[in-house]
């Protein structure tokens, strides 16, 4: 059986031979660059792993897979954008490196390609594959338009939020194992519990990046924490804070939040330690925990082997329970 | 047999049905008022009319049809964003009348649906038609990248300039065409037949458009010509006169169009006595007479009935030999 490690290396080698050398460079460039720097691959790994657990040759979910990650890429461009991100992954943003107009064509090229690498599947099975990733797409669009839409409300539910990194995060994590299961020939049923599997697992991978990025240990993490906080960004701790805050303390988060000086370090201390009076963190990792056990009863449920069952579980509690 | 009109007020129904009526509202307005704001629908009837030629009926070309007229106004969204374009049928454009990010990411999820709507064929076709339909998203965005870049080239020929066209114009029409040819049962051959005579007719179509925004009849047109010119855009006039003009009529056009004024009349007279003085509305009107003769040879050798084929040289006509 592969491990994820085999897998992400079998992916690497193959997303390296789309090296989009092509014309107009203006165009391509961008497009190599966003998919050269790198990030972990977990999505287009879940697909291979999901076509492997049910019987499948990797190789025929590897366009999935690649689809996959070329349409996540193609959102990072076109949100680096939209949110005035000038570094990813340690580099400047295509916007910033090239300008807006590159950012928003050479995203739009890269979602057409992904859709050229979806559409790589056996007739039988391309309609269904092709209605999981049409959905998430659609499903993606509208979770970063309501986390758009919070930068200027300010009456944001935590319900909200959770179906907001629903759509903006999960789904595709969700989308990304179903459509490989859907490869390797799973049955609906069995492909649907994979889904919700991945929906959990994901609500909890992006709250474990809300608690990182406040709560982080920075020699670990990598860098430095505070960002969220430092750019007003409402997130699970934030929201939650503001839930359960005195008349006081809600009063001192809204004044915090509608500050713009983003390189104040006494407000993410106060900020923290108004989180850490109100025991946010720990409600997060509780949170954490409870989107991880939800996703592993759907894994259990499962009717595949107890190797499949170890190896995912493995996996969403490192997607879960990592440092950084 | 189903007319133009016929065809257009089906589509045009049909069309009316997808309300985009969804939350988050902020998405989905821009795409329900952009899909009202009209057009002359060409390309959506294409794809009826080339189903219905072959036999097929036009309820199973609908998706397709739609398919391709949010396709297409999903580049519009994108490309007013990157031309800074204020103004579209007379509307304010998304960008302008909500914001950049707005238009970036509702034209994103309306190309989603686009492909939502591509997907909803027979199986047996379904390979077919996407490879068409991706193949052209690829080529529109290419060909808006090269008009990107010709604004701040000054060695554009006049070959470069065509095959912009071809890819940001010419292909969709192709497309149309067959993407409808296929649904309604046509042979590979007889579909490549059609994808090159729309070709043909796409380039004549663009060239017209040149022509009449300098030479247009303004009664006709409906709207004040001069347009590209004001706006230097290298239009096949602007690179053709290039090509013919003598040292000094050379460096006067080049003047012309380093200057930014947009609002001198007495720029779009003296650029267009170079034109004609050098007869690039003449040579323009040959070129599309060409274009246009060379489509109806693909047309000409087609196994279809000759009904079909009157019908299809008609509106051929049409858009080549319009005033508006």
């Amino acid at each position: 059986m592969y491990s994820f490690d085999d897998l992400l290396n079998y992916f690497e080698d193959n997303l390296k031979k789309e090296t989009f050398s092509r014309q107009p460079e203006e165009l391509y460039q961008p497009i190599g660059y966003t998919l050269a720097l790198g990030g972990k691959r977990i999505r287009p790994v879940l697909t291979l792993m999901a076509c492997h657990m049910f019987g499948g040759d990797i190789k025929d979910a590897l366009p999935q897979a690649l689809a996959i990650e070329m349409f996540h890429n193609f959102t990072l461009i076109h949100d680096d954008i939209m949110d005035n991100a000038p570094i990813r992954r340690g580099k400047k943003t295509v916007y910033k490196k090239w300008s807006p107009n590159i950012a928003i064509l050479s995203g739009d090229t890269l979602f057409a390609y992904a859709y050229q690498f979806a559409q790589k599947a056996d007739k039988e099975i391309l309609g269904d594959i092709l209605n999981v990733f049409n959905q998430t797409a659609i499903e993606v669009c509208e979770g970063q338009q309501y986390d758009l839409n919070f930068e200027t409300r300010n009456d944001v539910s935590v319900e909200e939020y959770i179906n907001m990194i629903r759509l903006k995060t999960a789904v595709l994590f969700g989308a990304s194992l179903k459509i490989g299961s859907i490869i390797g020939g799973a049955k609906k049923e069995e492909s649907d519990k994979l889904y919700n599997f991945a929906l959990n697992i994901g609500l909890g991978f992006q709250l474990k990046d809300d608690l990182l990025d406040s709560f982080g240990d920075e020699m670990v993490f990598g860098k430095k924490t505070g960002g969220d906080i430092l750019t007003n960004k409402k997130t699970f701790l934030y929201l939650k804070a503001l839930e359960l805050a005195t008349d006081g303390a809600k009063k001192q988060l809204l004044d915090y939040y509608s500050s713009t000086d983003i390189n104040s370090q006494a407000k993410v201390q106060s900020v923290k330690s108004i989180f850490s009076s109100l025991e946010v963190d720990k409600i997060t990792e509780v949170e954490i925990n409870k989107y991880f056990d939800k996703g592993l009863v759907y894994l259990n449920n499962m009717n595949v082997n107890d190797r499949i069952k170890k190896e995912l579980h493995k996996l969403a509690s490192k997607m879960i329970h990592r440092t950084y």
